[in-house]
């Protein structure tokens, strides 16, 4: 797979960036990584690295030389340290699952691959509080803590590979952060690495912890540019005994958000996640991927599942709530279903949808929040700008959170498309009050528009903890912050 | 009230600190404070002061002789640029009902009382996220949110009186942590002030927003000492429909843990407190204030909240969990009610521990967060260190937590019986890898004792942070870290 790469443009030839003058890796300093690390842990080989220069998504290509592979915070530190005194610019990787390039080096940087920090170092079955490395998959701790009663607190689709260091990294949200919370309310501590090699302990696993300043937020979804979290303790909520899954159809975005305000009420502290997909988003599931829908088309459809501890009084909330809500019409169809093989077709259906229409020709996608009277405007606004030069155009998301996911698909990337979509869609944005990046971060591909949400003054103050924090910039330099 | 506080020591004189060198008011700064915001609003009037000056507990008492009382950010923003110019120091005050002295003056600070911004500027019912000014006082907002189906995600003993600026400025926590989460979680967006006046508005509704650093933490929790904040958007969840109260008597406290296992279990989602105290903590509920106990005497009480929203599904719930563990023997004797009057005797008589002992003598009181394993061993440790030295000594608090409070009553305060107790609590919290400062913070009387609970590095940082945001220092000085 990552043969054909080998022809993927580099980044710096998309995207107008110059090299910093950081140094450059020499032989001495590959010499004392495999002093530290042993020579199996230093990765030169071309292609060994190839695979750590290239994001996710296939959009950035890096140029680093050398993959290093620190097996504990010690290893970390000793490397920070010596890059930091040699002035070699750092590219921190988790699993590598980011989608704005803020995982794989621009330039030369050195790739500090975080998986080998990948044990787990305790769990307090009582509290629920789990202690493990950066490097643990999201997937791999979740099967540990639900054989133990407990889940972890946040579920996204690249859990397969994506490591808990990178999520606390990137503040992943994902699908049930309407239930469970974002990740500066459920991490309760941190151990980070900062740019001089520094070790901040701050692992606490205390729920309550107001002695001084709350250092680990600063670590948290600052995209491993103010410093390389090593450890994280976490609060992991119980496991729910009963999941169910509902389905509906709906007639127009003013009933989903009705709806929602409806599901609110109705199953309350049981709502373990609200998600919206108007049809052409379900649409794109059926026909390019040929997943079945197990109700009618409708223009919008509402996936509703619940988390609780009693099936039976579950299904009794839930089946009230379709019941008095067909009644009022604002459900048209539906199917309430806590089979495991039902509910995973539902979910198929709705994360599918990403994917979706990658075949058809070139997706521009969004990923931003919107306040929910406005949550849906951009789509049609964006269908009537358009007009034909889109091939398709839909909207899905997290209604609980205001997060609303935004695809248009054309036929092929040109400048001139993008220039009518950018930075039109940030710009509409932020007259609308929301974040042009609600999940997936900065990173290297939108530092340009970050102004669309925050203001200079917090830029500013964003640049100064920059300098604070690592005043050689040499932790995954080109992100986040827009140059001056 | 407050005239008798004309005799109360300066805290100076309790307290070995020496006055930094800030200017002192003079004649024409309390000229240009009027000129911005009015004469009525300047006060300097020894009895108007005074209030402003003493803590809620009596203990610490400042000299400050102005107070000022701005109505808006850009007053306040225009009050601490001139500060910051004039080197004067400042001490922000919201509800004044912290208990680490943390919310007044020590010296002749300028304080900054918050108060007058107490409007609610937007609520949007749909999502629930509430825009307010930071000096609306927690219970009136409750209150209003109340109205529309939703309630405030924390609630404390001081609501009635403490403002929602003051409890994000100190993290506040309080009864219900366990169920809503922390501020770090709930508060989506706040507008601040820096020491330099620049207004810092982050006052986002979005629950995801990844665009760039998340500054709002930086004024969560730093009691002051950062910036002022002047806005909070907070989400409120919904209000539930149904709410049960158990409180049980139960024979030890390795019983206590197991119930708390089996209540988070059983009751799963529904639970919305988890408190427990031992026979001598609700004894001085009981004996000192005349309340009544519902049961009979037991060696650990435990009280059980649910919140839900229906209530057939929760009593059964509830019931079914009183059921199983009366059987198990881990509940010797319990009562169960959904009638307000009822519930609120119970919590009465659990929220009034902490002031029960006030007239028996003088109370050491300890506001510590201990893993759970080890959460109640400094009673006992406490107690045969002590012997009949002390009066009493008694533990309570948020289980869910991990947040204990323990109270010591000795018949009058001496440095033999402190240098008993400290720093020796303190020493023991961080041997059980606990906080010093679960939810009370450090403020004034507890910078000597925060390295039990942080480490150097951390500090550092921490100094490394103050100095950035506040280069001459003036925002709530003397407070929060110790000197190098």
């Amino acid at each position: 797979m990552y043969y054909n790469c080998r022809f993927l443009n580099f980044a710096i030839e998309k995207y107008n960036v110059k090299r910093k003058q950081f140094g450059t890796v020499q032989e001495s300093d590959i010499n004392y990584f495999k002093s530290i690390l042993s020579e199996e842990r230093v990765l030169t080989d071309e292609n060994d690295v190839l695979p750590f220069n290239i994001d996710w998504i296939k959009n950035c290509r890096g140029q680093s030389k050398v993959v290093l592979k620190p097996r504990n915070t010690e290893e970390v530190s000793k490397i920070i340290k010596y890059c930091n005194d040699k002035h070699l610019a750092v590219c921190p990787q988790g699993g590598n699952t980011g989608l704005v390039g803020g995982s794989v080096p621009v330039f030369d940087e050195v790739v500090l691959c975080l998986g080998l920090l990948n044990k787990i170092i305790s769990l307090d079955e009582i509290s629920g509080v789990l202690i493990c490395e950066a490097g643990c998959i999201l997937e791999s701790l979740d099967t540990y803590v639900r054989e133990r009663n407990l889940i972890m607190p946040l579920d996204l689709g690249a859990k397969g590979t994506c490591q808990i260091g990178g999520n606390a990294s990137t503040n992943a949200g994902g699908l049930r952060l309407l239930r469970y919370g974002n990740l500066h309310g459920s991490i309760l501590g941190i151990e980070a690495v900062k740019a001089d090699g520094t070790v901040i302990d701050c692992l606490t696993t205390m729920k309550k912890d107001n002695t001084g300043y709350h250092l680990k937020h600063l670590f948290i979804g600052s995209e491993g540019t103010l410093g390389i979290v090593t450890k994280v303790s976490i609060n992991c909520p119980v496991l729910p005994k009963a999941v169910t899954v509902g389905f509906f159809g709906v007639k127009d975005f003013q009933s989903v958000l009705k709806l929602y305000e409806s599901a609110k009420l109705s199953l309350g502290e049981i709502l373990s996640a609200f998600e919206m997909a108007d049809f052409n988003a379900i649409n794109s599931s059926v026909t390019n991927l040929n997943l079945p829908n197990p109700i009618d088309e409708y223009p919008f459809y509402v996936l509703v599942e619940t988390h609780g501890s009693d099936e039976g009084h579950d299904a009794e909330k839930l089946n009230r709530f379709l019941d008095k809500e067909m009644e009022s019409g604002l459900i048209i169809d539906g199917t309430v279903t806590s089979e495991p093989a039902k509910m995973q077709t539902i979910w198929n259906l709705r994360e599918s949808i990403a994917g979706s229409s990658l075949t058809r020709g070139y997706v521009f996608k969004y990923d931003v929040s919107i306040p929910l009277g406005n949550y849906y405007d951009l789509v049609p606004m964006l269908r009537k700008k358009l007009g034909n030069k889109a091939l398709d155009v839909y909207g899905y998301g997290h209604i609980g959170d205001s997060n609303i996911h935004i695809n248009i698909v054309v036929p092929e990337y040109t400048k001139e498309i993008g220039s009518q979509i950018e930075p039109y869609v940030f710009e509409e944005v932020s007259k609308l009050n929301g974040s042009i990046s609600a999940e997936h971060g900065v990173g290297f591909r939108k530092p340009q528009y970050i102004h669309y949400s925050k203001i200079e003054s917090a830029l500013d103050l964003m640049r100064e903890l920059k300098t604070l924090m690592d005043p050689k910039g040499i932790l995954n330099p080109y992100k986040v912050l827009p140059e001056k």
